[in-house]
């Protein structure tokens, strides 16, 4: 059974501050529309945070973990403790998110979400009800209860970052095989085949990526996932660090908190996320096309257009943090430029 | 006559600190070649600037402004007093580039290289050898003479601006009719038609843009352009502020200092620098590709791969602007990341 509060109505956008906000776009100096991308952008979180002075200023990082027990089929090309090597070094401060969050002054909490460890870890949170997923391959990834945990810790992260009255929040994730999982989740929840989803992850060859589809597709034919519910496919071929993502976003959008959506994975979980709560769609913006293979299709699903591609497949959140200087910016220059008249600039005939 | 010193070679980018900088890559805590495209940029800007630690903190942006004698000829959504009113709209803090100058911590100077004023304005640097272009449908824009001052007046802006140790500069334009003269002038280099290149500039309907191809078309064959050189194009369908950033984007390349080229109008003084002096090439950054419609044929001239696309169409140096925060995060990830060996992160097996 899924938590109660994961399906309760996540808040209409304010469709009197968006109206507002295209009002005022129309009265700024510059042709318009001319500001593109980011006039929708300012607009949405306009309407989404009930303002007329959209902000992203303060946007707190979450990092969900979690180990796969796919990976002892040999899914991925990097070895399994990486995951757990890699919460140091997010900790410490050298990994990629790491050194965005400094440069944009984003707080980042690491959360276990479901690694092997067996001890917490200095400086992460560990919020987990047990040590890495199942192999999907044999036996379902996850139980019921196991994946109404994650979805909780999800929501306890979003209810630790609330406290800080945050304007946006950025999710990501670590996990060594979670681009297996989150390709059996996508191919599940789309209906579309492994051989379409399934990319090269962080580095796997021709053949190796032939293996991930293989994988996926005798699991969800073992399990009988075509048209299963989201519930069920989380709980079969998930994982715990995507299931954490899920229910942090649902949390997230029921506060009226809009989501930077990162890559693959966190799309995954977006997707997941919309199939349980529908309502909590609008609160997503999407801020990359990776080059993971299977992330335009679940784009597409979301009915999501990204803010940019720049052959990105990193995860750790690292995608959205690179788009938020542009929905800072968005926000600036709707706030901050003069109208026609507060500038005496002659505006073009009607 | 050129000046003399637009065709003096610049410098080739080091070798040594690109290889360095790609080993470098190599070794940061991720995948191989997963932050994409700015990987490129660091290692990019690691060579030109001959260094390890590559930077895009200091990048001040200069915007050029002129008058166009074609806009008598009906070619521009908005009257032609607007050039004008910019300017003061730039200096009192309200227009886009303004507020994203002040986000970015960026010094921004404006030049006024040929409006119509005919008296010094206010918190604006003249340097002009003449107020306005002549109409190119009847005569040539600029003799030759105002050509050399316009690219001198280029270089001394990079001068300027020089004496700051800047890391990138930016360069904008402002002038109503200028996506005319651009668009005379790409198709001039390019050997394409106006209908392919001519776009709605600041938003003139379809009637607007046949009209606007329609007068390129007769100016270049009446003033036989077919096959001329780049310095006889900005002579007879030039504008001043075009000019002034093709003798910029000369100066700062010889000075060893990148440039990162805005939009549509920015791209073709590039391309026009480039056909005088093709050693500026690498030099240039591409920040996004516009909504304009030419801009893409005049990328592909260039060779160049735009960071970002988000549907600007509004010139001012703002695209450059709102894409230097992505150059600014991969310079920040290429210095601050650590490497397998300092996060004792297990790397791939090779």
């Amino acid at each position: 059974m899924l938590p109660d509060w994961v399906t309760q109505e996540c808040p209409d956008a304010s469709a009197v501050h968006r109206e507002a906000a295209l009002a005022r776009q129309a009265q700024l100096t510059k042709p318009a529309g001319a500001l593109g991308r980011l006039e929708q952008i300012a607009v949405d979180l306009a309407g989404l945070q009930e303002t007329e002075q959209p902000r992203a200023a303060h946007v707190p990082i979450v990092i969900f973990a979690g180990d796969h027990g796919i990976v002892v089929q040999g899914v991925s090309a990097y070895p399994q403790e990486v995951t757990i090597a890699m919460l140091a070094n997010f900790a410490g401060g050298g990994a990629a998110i790491s050194v965005l969050a400094r440069e944009l002054g984003s707080s980042l909490e690491v959360v276990d979400a479901g690694t092997l460890a067996q001890s917490p870890l200095p400086g992460i949170v560990t919020d987990k009800p047990r040590c890495g997923s199942r192999d999907f391959s044999v036996e379902p990834a996850l139980t019921t209860d196991e994946l109404a945990f994650a979805l909780d810790c999800g929501k306890r992260a979003v209810l630790r970052a609330e406290a800080g009255a945050p304007d946006l929040l950025i999710f990501g994730e670590m996990g060594i095989g979670n681009t297996t999982t989150s390709a059996a989740i996508a191919s599940a929840l789309l209906g579309v085949s492994a051989e379409e989803i399934a990319g090269s992850g962080t580095g796997v060859d021709a053949a190796g990526r032939a293996r991930k589809a293989r994988l996926i597709e005798a699991a969800l034919t073992r399990h009988e996932l075509a048209g299963a519910s989201a519930e069920k496919i989380l709980c079969t071929v998930g994982g715990l660090e995507i299931a954490a993502i899920t229910g942090a976003i649902i949390a997230a959008a029921q506060r009226r908190i809009p989501v930077l959506v990162d890559g693959f994975i966190v799309s995954v979980a977006a997707l997941a996320a919309v199939r349980i709560n529908p309502s909590c769609q609008p609160y997503l913006l999407s801020s990359h096309q990776s080059a993971e293979q299977g992330h335009r299709l679940v784009l597409r699903g979301l009915n999501a257009q990204p803010l940019v591609s720049l052959d990105l497949r990193l995860g750790e959140g690292s995608g959205a943090a690179i788009a938020l200087p542009l929905v800072r910016l968005a926000c600036a220059l709707h706030n901050g430029m003069a109208t026609f008249a507060q500038a005496h600039v002659p505006d073009r005939p009607a």
